[in-house]
């Protein structure tokens, strides 16, 4: 087993290598290796993998006994949802792609049209595998399917590899002409047409060929989601291949996601989400015009300041809460979860670079300065939260599930059963204490009627008494124990609630445009533009990445809190 | 437990990112942060870990039940002697450098003296500390002692991370300095001093200030070796903190490093020893002149040419040979050799990364010329050669000393026992034929002699022939596969002994200023001078670790072969 990993591995590893060299050499140098070889490159790797993928589904997966354990925690719900969410926006984004070559036909080669189409076929492919395919653990041919996973694996992370760094490309180009333009700005505005391609084919001023560009622009970051997300759920089916699960596993979990019992969270969320849209909107539309003004910068980290000292305490308290919770540790193997773990700690990485390297800059230059402390506050707060809520998701996705597993087996529905504990515990002690009551209310009219037997029952009389202490005792300290852990579960969901909407506008924000640090040009003068361009293109889709992923992991606190 | 790791790795973490950031500024911005800035950062955090350190060797492991186990598998001696080489050579380094600044005092600020006697006290007290303690399992005060050793651990990659940036600004510096001797050859040779820290400074023309300078220049390697096998060694611990170990674990087995039996690996390892050292002293006669000529690249590409498939073809035979002797792996936990895998995985990336940038960059330009089509050969073998190698040492790292474990609770010595298994075992063989001998001859005198217990006597007599046909059976088996075994394990030793030699040398070569990846300028060209820089600063440091390491995994080999 540990074979079959190794090599796959490896294999993977040359093709990334490779890929990531020609991907480089196509930045440094255009001459000798043009964006047309990198995508010749993929396009072939793309067919590879599109024919192992038809060959699993139609040969493999069919085997006898090739599929005979399904892991439960892999490929949850939202996962498969998101793949199938961004696979849609990706196609849509090749569409717009064919159709914008197909109108600058006359300058760009034929072979643009047939990339994205190939794109759409390994989308569509690769998404109706990861629907139906998330959760095998399959049991035959090994290597050839490590293989194959790994192969897959590293076509979408050279993927992700040219899409970032072809957006940030993008980015630098727009971030140069708004110079351009700047620096006419006194004279006479005018507009430069954004071509992603060659600077010498300009868009005809037709509405589809801007819809065309436009659409291009916007749907972008979802490509670059798509493809880390399937690497993800790729990695867990390459680490299902061959195990065998007990069947403590194999109970199919799935609490259902409901709503209601949390108040204060999706208010104080939906505060933040609709404020931060103004500030993102009207951000936008001031980094947009000519000048971007200091004012728009003061609003845009002062939003952040409110709102990341928030989500920072939600996650202390919720941390403080699961300590005193005590809840057994699920320590089982779950390659699942492990790869949640590391995939969060690697992804704040990236956040928490940035920010480090912007908070050593700013001390080193002006920290007096206003938008100076603003920005530097906002990088100590920023480092804070990330950790904060890393330790809160981690220590939430730990502590799951499994306490409700030795009942699970009498009521068979333990998803329901958790979601739904509070409400009957909360029936049975209200009966219980009426049962009480209609057993010592007949115990004193036998007290009026009856002394003959006074001693026999006085005894019962004692003992029913007794008994209905006992059962009052009983049924208090249920309630009690039920509101206490009633109490704790609310405040869980409501802070889990708020940190999802909070992590969904602040994924929103960067994916669709924002980039203040590199749009304020502090952090840029001060290291020089090509250092900060490589800072932040490793720093920012790797945090946009991170806040996809919390939402996701911190859906499941929710769920299962 | 995990609460603890995850805690002391978010406070390494930090501490890593922010001295890094101080180290980008200053590499990018020398105005607003100094080297004296990060010097000052560094020492702080050695003077902390100074404390911690004396802290530990005084309070925690003196308190009782401390250390109540020591992991074997930990601290290997050769791991433990490397501490304290390469720490000696880093005081020397030290001493060096106090001299140099001692020397040119008029020009330096004094606290250049302080910084290196600092260092010194940091880098006893470090090397004392892991001499002593490198196999600890501590038990109290986890928490604490995992938050020392991770800040340990940070200020050692911090120290690697300013020596290898500081190491190849000063490649840099040389190299800049050649192209402009290179440019005034033709008129006036003249000899520019390299100054590490001011070009203001100039050595005055003493002996002294000479022998310090090229002392430094030549101790440097060392010391960032020394940094990465602290961090090593330091991560060890940090696992192993609250372990507690199985008594399956104890025997403390010490196999002995003994070279006799191996005949061919060493001839072969001391001509490639031998061979190398030519070259490479040619090779450093020739670029320290003033035209590195075509040739000398020529030779030295050829010498790889030639070595680095002999050592693939070594290590895919070894690792032919592992899966023929179908020795039972072992599966035990053992975070020493967990990271061992990594380390080497992880080290391996940084040539192999390089020698695809190679690749591309050579097939690109013209893979017709000689020197392209060698260079581009030797980038491709050097990738085979890293991957075989890994697979091979990997390999028998997970096959070790657990066949001799069940013998081992008898003899009590396991390791001399493993080591001199072969003898004993024909040693009996052949005992046990000779006890046939005397059972048989015996058989046919006394045919001779009684002839009227003819019936059980014949019975005897068969049964005598039938158990010396057994014994003879059993022998013969024995013998046939003990040969066997031995044959394998002797080739195994050649090999790896024949690896150790050739990594040794290919460690000393880039250690000592052999860079041709920087100095043949094909590449350089071809991603711009920056680019490539980056990508050399990156992979050439590891691949020299590489090298280090896999001569301390080889030595594993060799030794429980």
């Amino acid at each position: 087993q540990k074979a079959g990993q190794l090599f796959s591995g490896l294999l993977a590893m040359n093709v990334v290598f490779l890929g990531s060299a020609f991907i480089c050499c196509m930045i440094f140098n255009h001459v000798a290796i043009t964006l047309a070889d990198v995508w010749i490159l993929l396009s072939i790797l793309k067919v590879v993998c599109l024919c192992w993928i038809i060959y699993y589904l139609l040969g493999t997966s069919r085997q006898p006994h090739a599929v005979l354990y399904r892991d439960s925690h892999a490929g949850a719900i939202w996962i498969r949802g998101s793949v199938l969410l961004f696979g849609g926006f990706s196609i849509l984004l090749n569409v717009f792609q064919i159709g914008y070559s197909t109108i600058l036909i006359h300058c760009k080669s034929r072979v643009e049209i047939l990339f994205p189409a190939i794109g759409i076929i390994f989308i569509c492919t690769q998404a109706y595998f990861l629907w139906h395919h998330s959760k095998d653990c399959i049991q035959v041919q090994h290597n050839f399917t490590r293989c194959g996973l790994m192969l897959t694996i590293a076509t979408n992370l050279l993927l992700w590899l040219l899409a970032v760094t072809n957006d940030t490309i993008h980015m630098e180009i727009e971030s140069q002409l708004r110079e351009v333009e700047r620096r006419f700005a006194g004279k006479a505005p005018f507009h430069i047409p954004i071509c992603n391609e060659t600077t010498l084919c300009t868009c005809p001023n037709t509405t589809m060929c801007k819809v065309f560009q436009k659409g291009y622009i916007l749907l972008y970051p979802f490509n670059t989601e798509y493809c880390l997300v399937c690497c993800s759920v790729l990695y867990v089916m390459w680490k299902n291949v061959g195990r065998r699960i007990t069947h403590h596993h194999v109970p199919d979990t799935k609490p259902k996601f409901k709503v209601h019992g949390v108040v204060f969270g999706p208010l104080l969320g939906a505060a933040a989400v609709i404020i931060g849209t103004c500030v993102f909107m009207l951000y936008q539309i001031q980094t947009t015009g000519l000048v971007p003004s200091r004012q728009t910068f003061v609003m845009y980290y002062s939003y952040y300041i409110v709102l990341l000292p928030l989500m920072s305490v939600g996650a202390v308290i919720g941390t403080i809460i699961h300590a005193l919770e005590k809840k057994e540790l699920d320590t089982l193997k779950n390659p699942t979860r492990s790869l949640d773990v590391i995939l969060l700690m690697g992804a704040a990485l990236g956040q928490i670079g940035m920010s480090y390297f912007s908070i050593v800059a700013l001390v080193a230059t002006d920290p007096g300065d206003l938008l100076n402390s603003l920005i530097l506050s906002y990088s100590v707060l920023l480092i804070f939260q990330n950790i904060t809520q890393n330790v809160f998701i981690i220590d939430g996705l730990h502590r799951q599930r499994f306490v409700a597993a030795p009942e699970a087996k009498h009521t068979g529905h333990v998803g329901q059963h958790t979601v739904a504990a509070e409400l009957p515990g909360e029936e049975e002690t209200t009966r219980s204490s009426e049962q009480e009551h209609t057993q010592t209310s007949p115990g004193k009219e036998e007290d009026t009627k009856d002394e003959q037997n006074h001693e026999t029952y006085n005894q019962r009389r004692v003992s029913v008494i007794e008994l209905g202490q006992e059962i009052r005792k009983a049924s208090l300290s249920y309630i009690h124990s039920y509101s206490h852990l009633s109490w704790k579960r609310r405040a869980l969901r409501e802070i889990s609630f708020f940190l999802v909407l909070c992590n969904i506008i602040l994924w929103v924000m960067p994916t669709f445009g924002a980039h203040p640090a590199f749009e304020n040009g502090l952090e840029r003068s001060f290291y020089g533009y090509s250092t900060w361009f490589v800072i932040v293109n490793f720093g920012l889709p790797l945090g946009v990445f991170y806040r996809m992923h919390s939402v996701g992991g911190l859906l499941e606190v929710y769920v299962t809190a």
